[in-house]
């Protein structure tokens, strides 16, 4: 019986056997334990293996195996590009054809694009011509997604027929559990899964037991919208059409899972002001040097806070005591700001927020600042008549917190719906530029209001 | 040829004549129309339609159609509480036997105690037991989100027989597309995809052809680490065992979705300090409600740097203009804090960040801390020294600029860390919190310093 693995942080190969044999070139032994493993910790290994380990694996394993090694490891860009170069770009080229399509044209896109083209030559011509095809889609469109290894029959077949036909192409396809039903006219008519193919009748036409109604996207839909339907009708493939509904390819499950996991990223990124958040190996100076563009941005940005604030320097002369009450107004706006900022992202994200509901999402932010503004102005004003005994500072301060947040949370909300409106990215929109912008405006409030009402305060 | 449903914004569903052909009970039209859209379509019907349309539905509907459509919808535990309350009884226990047992758990763990025990007593008995098994076991673990029905097979068998076995097992599973093989003392020896069955031989045996190394969590299993294994293994289902390895149940691909989804929101409210970010439905009242005890929790908060910079009161009144950069060292100190509390947060739910290298993350932000500090001071001595030329007050703002940035790096990296080292929910670390916290840092060194040197500022 195989030892069963259990999860644990550890992994799950045993790397001074793996790295002793490679070394010894014991072929056999080394593809008998490798081969064992699930690709995905055959991935782990190869992943930190150094140049010398990797050069005798090509050596040990065929371009299928490690083909089907990287398929389901994730690296970085750079890493795929070293390997490139220290592979034999025959050996490359073959990997890259065992590879489903949409992989291998990933992989390829990573590239410079002289090494993809002799990478093409060498390949065989049927996979090199459906890879350029998949070449052209764009960046984050259901056509670049998608694969051409999907398993479709004609709607006249028998589902005895069907079925042989299933078992014919499983080797090539990328799923066989969903299957697509194709007119004469190459039109996507149908749907049916294996489940359904085998409980039907072997007599019956598979006409007669597909499902008519197919959900599909079209090849330029946004990847945000077909992960939003996979999820929402957990499908484990989903059909792509051109707009003629011809059928050109499909996208499984797990690249979706990808796109999910990207996505939430990119809203969790941009509440915080960082450009990539999985970087937790980066060194100082990487991590340093990607986010100071903004840091810088923000620090100019903030002068022009210190600049305003300057203006009000008779003020702050008269009462000093006024400068006490900056951070927690400006810190106030900031966080109701940031709480609006953040519901009104994710709902343009996950598709919650259309058109119609974006004034009321808006007039709804605005009310609630309002009121929790006020709630929190009445704790701040007896806090500060207990602490000073002030209570015209009292409710000055109180006064500008109300107003403030109320037009934070208004702003945090309204800068994401506008951008989304004007199809502007709302990268801009990121967290700490709204706590920024809010901070200018609380004071601005804040000191106006103190300034007017001075003769009350001395 | 059934019309093609492309993506759009609009409901895939005629609303008009599905109410029609309800309120005017014309059970054959209504099924005819209704049965014909994907249950996914049926439940975003089924949501919006109010009591009189929904009890009509039950009248038309078999609990077994109405179950399906349950599955796909996602609803308010408040919607799902309301449909139980003016549902008949009898017509809900028959609709709960006819859903998979997790998707039955999950309903029953939202309705009130007594109600499920009646549910229960209603419902047939061997549905009735294996629920009540599944109702015991912890929220968020792999327990909580597996199901019993799915299909194994014996080692013994043929390809043949095990084929003939799953087919027969079909309309009871909920997945057929990966099967797992136990051996006579119900232990979990082997796992073999459909696909492979059916591309095997067909006289070969279950044990030649399966894969021995199956990849399993335990019943006790976090559902993130679950999550984690699925998503890096890309499996459609993952076995779940005891610890002497006894299969229990399986977990699928469509219900990790959803746990991926919720633990990369619950990241991102903690990040905004919000509770509940998918709420935006909800009315002004609910949402300053739930959003008010953070918020006067952070303005109690906010006055302790309010009560800080009273006690410079003195310093303020000699030199004003220090007031002024209040706002940008503050600012600033809570940016970069948020950025590393980010990338803290995230790297710990995805596993990314293990137990070696945390000291080396915290070290990392502590120096990127330090260097993005000092590149921001420089560009803000020289703003300063040219707006206002006064290169000592400048020296002093930049200097605890530096400070502060650093601080507030290091501890936005620290604290989730700490907490998740003692094994407290880093709920608390949400942004604003780290935000709040950092002010407070950032002023007492602000100020410490100006009044330490306040003799070179006047």
């Amino acid at each position: 019986m195989a030892e069963q693995d259990f999860m644990t942080d550890e992994a799950m190969y045993d790397k001074a056997l793996l790295d002793s044999l490679l070394l010894n070139n014991e072929i056999d032994a080394f593809r008998d334990e490798f081969l064992e493993l699930h690709t995905y910790d055959q991935g782990a290994y190869f992943t930190q293996a150094d140049d010398e380990l990797r050069n005798q694996m090509y050596h040990l394993l065929s371009p299928k195996e490690v083909a089907e090694l990287l398929e389901t490891t994730e690296m970085e860009d750079e890493d795929y590009d070293h390997i490139f170069d220290t592979m034999d770009a025959r050996y490359a080229s073959d990997m890259l054809s065992e590879m489903s399509f949409d992989n291998a044209v990933d992989l390829l896109k990573i590239l410079p694009k002289t090494k993809v083209a002799s990478l093409l030559l060498l390949m065989d011509k049927d996979a090199s011509e459906e890879i350029k095809a998949l070449l052209h889609y764009e960046e984050d469109t259901a056509g670049s997604l998608m694969t051409t290894e999907y398993i479709s029959i004609s709607e006249m077949m028998s589902v005895r027929e069907a079925m042989i036909h299933v078992k014919e192409q499983a080797p090539k396809a990328e799923t066989i559990y969903v299957i697509f039903v194709q007119n004469d006219k190459k039109k996507l008519v149908g749907v049916i899964s294996l489940r359904e193919l085998i409980v039907a009748e072997n007599d019956a036409y598979v006409e007669e037991v597909m499902n008519e109604r197919v959900i599909s996207v079209n090849v330029a839909d946004d990847q945000e919208d077909v992960a939003m339907i996979m999820r929402d009708y957990d499908f484990l493939a989903v059909p792509v059409v051109d707009y003629q509904n011809h059928l050109l390819g499909i996208i499984t499950i797990d690249d979706i899972l990808d796109v999910i996991d990207e996505e939430a990223s990119e809203d969790y990124s941009r509440l915080a002001g960082v450009s990539d958040i999985d970087s937790t190996k980066d060194t100082v100076f990487t991590t340093a040097r990607k986010r100071l563009p903004w840091l810088m941005i923000l620090t100019v940005l903030g002068m022009i806070t210190a600049t305003i604030l300057g203006n009000f320097e008779e003020t702050l002369e008269k009462v000093a005591l006024l400068a006490a009450f900056i951070p927690i107004i400006g810190g106030m706006a900031g966080n109701s700001g940031t709480q609006s900022l953040a519901v009104a992202v994710r709902g343009i994200s996950t598709g919650e927020v259309d058109e119609q509901s974006k004034v009321k999402l808006a007039l709804r932010e605005a009310g609630s600042g309002l009121l929790s503004g006020l709630c929190c102005a009445v704790l701040l004003f007896i806090i500060i008549v207990l602490i000073y005994q002030t209570p015209i500072l009292a409710l000055i301060v109180s006064f500008s917190l109300t107003i403030a947040m109320t037009v934070a949370t208004l702003s945090g909300a309204l800068v994401p719906l506008l951008m989304h409106r004007m199809k502007i990215d709302p990268a801009v929109a990121s967290g700490p530029f709204i706590s920024t912008i809010n901070d200018i405006i609380s004071m601005l409030i804040y000191f106006s209001l103190a300034t007017t009402f001075m003769s009350y305060l001395v």
